[in-house]
């Protein structure tokens, strides 16, 4: 309530960079990367530094209008040309090695440091600098395909956005209903998990009481959202997503809700590719909304598995029989999901092996392979539940046979589960989900092992 | 008027720094370093990415609770441990050494880096991160004194930084009397140049419609002005201070200012000096004002000379005769300004002096002496003007006779400038300026000199 | 960019209605009139006055949860039983028939104010209050057709909402694409001229930098836009619809526009009819674009004439030959105008007579026929141009033959051009349109009335 | 959190208004009232209407440069010429006498409205018109000291006022130490009850965590606190004002607070004299300190009792003996107070009397005597406890010989106790208090009266 006149330190930010978008066009479209270059030396030196911000400026306003060749071409030059300067790096690598205590290598440290880093930071002096240094890395990651070359730049980028991106400088921030329309339409257009069809959809996903979406946003690029998470709250776990999307549906009172759902996760930055703010958000998240809502007490995810069915499919170690393999073939009849006797043989077959895939399966490299279980289990979740018919989708058929499962952030757990799975590889899962692998199940798989 | 979503984001930030400053301290005041050094590792480790912010709150918490000798050892730690794995770095530069290629210095730089940067990345993480690192480098610079191990940190420390207050990041803001309390008290408390002594004072500075003043912020300490500046608005280039900070003072009509006078410059953390925010606050605080009042033409300073006569006192190539030496005695009268006659003679010896100081004196490495004439030239300025009793105050008497001088900010000559002082050593200065070593000012020096 | 502290005054005002929104419904749906009628007494009472807002509150809730028939004798007793005390009111009107200096009524004014004035007032004081009165005229306006004893109530009511809703307290506010969401999606709901279809069309009208779109807001209702404004900038005067709403058009530089077009207007609130806001927010926003943009010099509408056709068809004194009645009748025609020939002699019949219809034509009252013309030209405009072929869509076929007209608003000559409009009944029309009623045009209605 | 679009509504109010604070004064400073109500005049009539704002605008310049007799001119024609046109009247009056029906007195409210009240609210339709209606209504006051004849008009702007600053359109505001140094400026210049020395002095009132301070803010007003509330959170009930206001004092936790006293209530705006916010601020004020610290449980005032020594010593029935008169005259000598026997022999005489003058003392019109203690008792406060030694400020001593009370607000009660008040004229008081009047205390006045 009281503190607004910071609040305003932002708008400031937010419409700079729009007086910048109507900057005017230099005439002359094309442009020379080696122009472009000599701007970037000159930019490095004294001068650059006299000039304030305006030469940043126009090396970012030339490098807008490049086209693909000339973009490349630069890049290029900045990977090879804009390195350390190798006659001071080896002095100082010989200062190192001279000592007797070896280990005060900041000398050596600067000394190896690319020009093009201290380039990148006076580029994001300009006003509206950082946001293009995100597409310049988009540009960038586009253009490495096939450039080997460019490794070295893109580190050096990667190292500078991760550090200016870093979870210190985010702010948390909730999306609803009276958010602006700019930042809704790009929740739109990214969500990445379960399509938003339209502004309907959208409204049915960020409006309700039980619906709740946060952002992460960085001061420099305050209409972008970063990353975002969709939250339903609900009594219960929920095994299926259909009925939390579902147009008609009945609200959960908010006093009621035990809770949390976090059942889509989206990234928006191609250029920020790499630099991880996902178990950031889902903690933070979870304690906003315990804060809020201190009767909620089950934080958990709703997810697919998209690495179940191709490695089902292309793994040469998968515990099935022939017999099982013919049974999977069903799985490509339309509908298979109705016919209920053929659900359940499949389910009977299905679940174990899914229990198998994350508690035992493993890539050669002893990696588990489902890349969204490597994220949540890394953040120091649990795998919780497995889902049959959790996502009748194509997509979730296609990839899972319709499975899906919850992962579950218990707040008190997370760093001793990180420890398990980091240490000795262990995926630490509910009993269920381990019972999966006894029993019945068990037997039914070692039966096909044996 | 239309981005008040935006604007949202830092009164988030804002208010989550207050809840913390109200957190509860652990019972247990006395902190021992070990621990927290152990802590520290914990935070490198996996484990602490896992913890979300947790850990590295949990570290700046027990640093909060450390006495002086703690932090040193904390730091001297940091400074000894810290440092980059030696295996690792020997065999960077072996590989270095045998490419063919040796520009390629990527794998050597990030095998070099100290791991103090990442554990100061990481802490930055926490929740109002950013200003306790800024306050710890305010304690470093402190134990520094005599510690000359701690140098490496220091450079590290500095170097992140540097990096997260880039230019890009600061936010721009008008202070006024509308502004919140809180900031204006930092206001009165940072000033450095010409002391504010009371809220009458203050509101004399920023409330008149010719007065303006200015401040950086950076979003993550937003309650925080970095370094402000303080303008009067002006009819001509004003010549001594007093008659700008009179209580009583005919106001100037805003439309009949055409010159803006930056009288007064103060940085307010000193945890973050060496990193230098002057020269783009006075540039952008032109281009803001040039908007908002499209007459202004001349942007001035009123500036001090604290080197002159320190200069004169103690240092032995001063072009004076001991005749001058015995004029100069005169300066130890009270009020001597006030005897005509006096005040004349000194004048005709003190101004071409002043002259010489800036144009032809330099210290022993060709520096120029005057640390505000190195800030202001190396910006790009040009000397303007060298004005005789422009600052009676004690401390002006004490530092140059109460010579005060102006620096012009012409915006197209500002690299110009810049090249010639920094290639040449040359002092771009009015011809007014140049004029006092001409001439009779001239004939009078060289006299002397002679 | 300084008094974000006020900013928060309403942002205040507005998350304590939507607190509101979430309250809990008494579980007692069936309300009983008497047992409001009851509360509003004690409401009007010292106990009243002392429950602070809390009475208020139960009383409107009670009313929310009134249906139609509650309502309906609620308002009845509200019309009948809480008018002024009449003994009060006799014995004012002797005293003041008593006085010599019959002039000072005030005793009589106050007396004779209905009780309900002051249940009005009273009621508007619990936390969205003013809303929710807005509403209860919405239901009033539905429920006094064919109840004339509700026409006293709704005089008072009126009465204060005019008085609440003056002019000084509403704020002009631009409407963007970042403009909060739950806005925009009542922009799109209460556009009333030309449909808004969905969003991409909204984004077309208020997005790009030729399109500005304004709303009067109060205070106490900050999510909803009372009354907005579509405007383009364009070069010149248009003539026609349909080019301003294309989905493919070429943008006008902002810094060629020279015309802001007002081409559609819409009220929001059916509770507020009667109260007029068009006239001060036009003029309010060609205050704001003008300081904006110096060089526009036009500010005319866009307009429908939807009594054009009405009038020719039903009126008895349109000066109209039977032969052109039978012209008229290829009106029906679909798409009559795209055949050349029969479009001309259309237009050589109608331009004319459009003329006539604004600057002759009259009700038996003698009142300008057409209810736009009446709004403009009675807020001082003038009919600067009548345009052909304006607006192919059916209802602009229907309603005008498709003729569109613009207004020209010129500041300098609104209160002129009222008056004349106000005292003698002239309708200020430029030359251009005056001259359809001479020459050729003139002939052919003379003929026609000969 | 969600809703800045709204925010920024008031900012764009505020700006409006300083623009204005800016605008040219017109070179002609002698007003001459007759012009001034020759514009009124056409602002009345249609031209008016269509002038947007531009008239209302000028009418309020002229007033601003008019002189004192020139406004007392302007008032006094406004009060005279500006009532009701009396030959409607009459007709509205023979109307309503011929109805049957005589309730519909609808038409006669209207017809005597005075034509000064339509002017007044197109006065409030300029921008900043609201503000300057108020300074209007604090010259009128000023001039109304022997000018019988403004009755009527202050009726009117009274009646106009109340109805614009009905507690529904007023935004309740924390005040801190973060607040705007304009705002906190007016909390210095207005505090009524405890002076306020200067900015160390006030932020020692708003700073602490156990210190709050609250107030109502109007949107047309946006930098005008109307009514302000200072706070302290105690664990007891104080009964003395010194402790709470000491320079050096204990801060209380948070936490451990059970009682929020409300120690000084300021109203800012004599042109609003006669509107009463202070009984809806204490008891909004009360709800929010509940909502944010569930755990207090008393609201209570620190109030001085400023009627009752002038009561003591003018009121002819004063239950007192010559003995008693005569030990009162010790309260002449400088710090009797600190004579333990004789405050003794005082407080035996002095809290009794206290307990009888608030429950049993009346004026000849039977009303309580102490203004403060109508105000409270009016809102349903409960006298609570009498503090002896509670103010020992020379205001206090002489107003009431150190005397202070305690009135509770406990809202369940509140409208009980506002109906015992109101009908019976009893005073709800703690029966502490009423101890007083028994036993000892009654037997020494009863002796007294006897």
């Amino acid at each position: 309530m009281a503190n607004a006149f910071f609040s305003d330190l932002l708008s400031t930010i937010s419409e700079r960079g729009r007086i910048l978008l109507g900057r005017a066009v230099p005439a002359n479209d094309k442009q020379d990367p080696s122009e472009l270059l000599e701007l970037c030396e000159a930019l490095l030196s004294g001068r650059g530094e006299a000039s304030g911000t305006a030469m940043a400026r126009e090396v970012l306003d030339r490098y807008h209008h490049l086209d693909a060749t000339g973009r490349l071409s630069f890049f290029q030059t900045l990977s090879r040309d804009f390195g350390p300067d190798p006659a001071k790096l080896t002095q100082a690598i010989d200062s190192w090695r001279a000592r007797a205590n070896g280990d005060d290598a900041s000398d050596l440290h600067f000394a190896s440091e690319p020009r093009r880093q201290e380039l990148i930071r006076r580029l994001n002096r300009a006003p509206g600098g950082t946001g293009e240094l995100v597409s310049m890395r988009t540009d960038l990651l586009s253009l490495m395909k096939g450039n080997k070359d460019l490794a070295a730049l893109d580190r050096d980028v990667v190292h500078l956005l991760s550090s200016w991106f870093n979870r210190g400088f985010l702010v948390l921030r909730r999306i609803d209903w009276s958010s602006p329309a700019n930042i809704l339409e790009k929740i739109i257009r990214y969500e990445a998990v379960h399509e938003i069809r339209d502004w309907d959809d959208l409204r049915r996903r960020i409006d309700p009481v039980d619906r709740r979406c946060y952002a992460f946003f960085h001061p420099a690029l305050p209409e972008e959202p970063l990353i975002f998470v969709e939250v339903a709250l609900t009594e219960t776990i929920p095994g299926a997503i259909a009925p939390l999307l579902a147009e008609q549906r009945e609200l959960v009172a908010v006093e009621r809700a035990r809770t949390a759902v976090f059942y889509s996760i989206s990234n928006t930055q191609r250029g920020l590719g790499g630099i991880s703010f996902g178990s950031f958000l889902i903690k933070q998240v979870a304690e906003e909304l315990r804060r809020e809502l201190p009767k909620l007490d089950n934080f958990v995810t709703l997810s697919p598995v998209p690495g179940f069915m191709p490695w089902v499919k292309q793994s040469t170690d998968v515990p099935l029989s022939d017999d099982d393999r013919q049974l999977l073939e069903s799985l490509d009849k339309p509908d298979w999901f109705e016919n209920a006797d053929l659900a359940a043989q499949l389910r009977s077959l299905l679940e174990p092996l899914a229990a198998y895939y994350f508690l035992k399966a493993r890539t050669s490299k002893g990696r588990l392979i489902d890349s969204v279980a490597r994220f949540h289990l890394g953040n120091g979740a649990r795998l919780e539940r497995i889902n049959w018919l959790g996502d009748l989708a194509p997509k979730g058929l296609r990839e899972s046979a319709g499975i899906m499962v919850n992962y579950l952030y218990r707040l008190d757990d997370i760093e001793k589960n990180h420890e398990a799975y980091a240490n000795t590889g262990e995926v630490i899962a509910s009993s269920a989900v381990k019972k999966l692998l006894k029993g019945e199940g068990r037997r039914l798989l070692d039966m096909r092992l044996g």
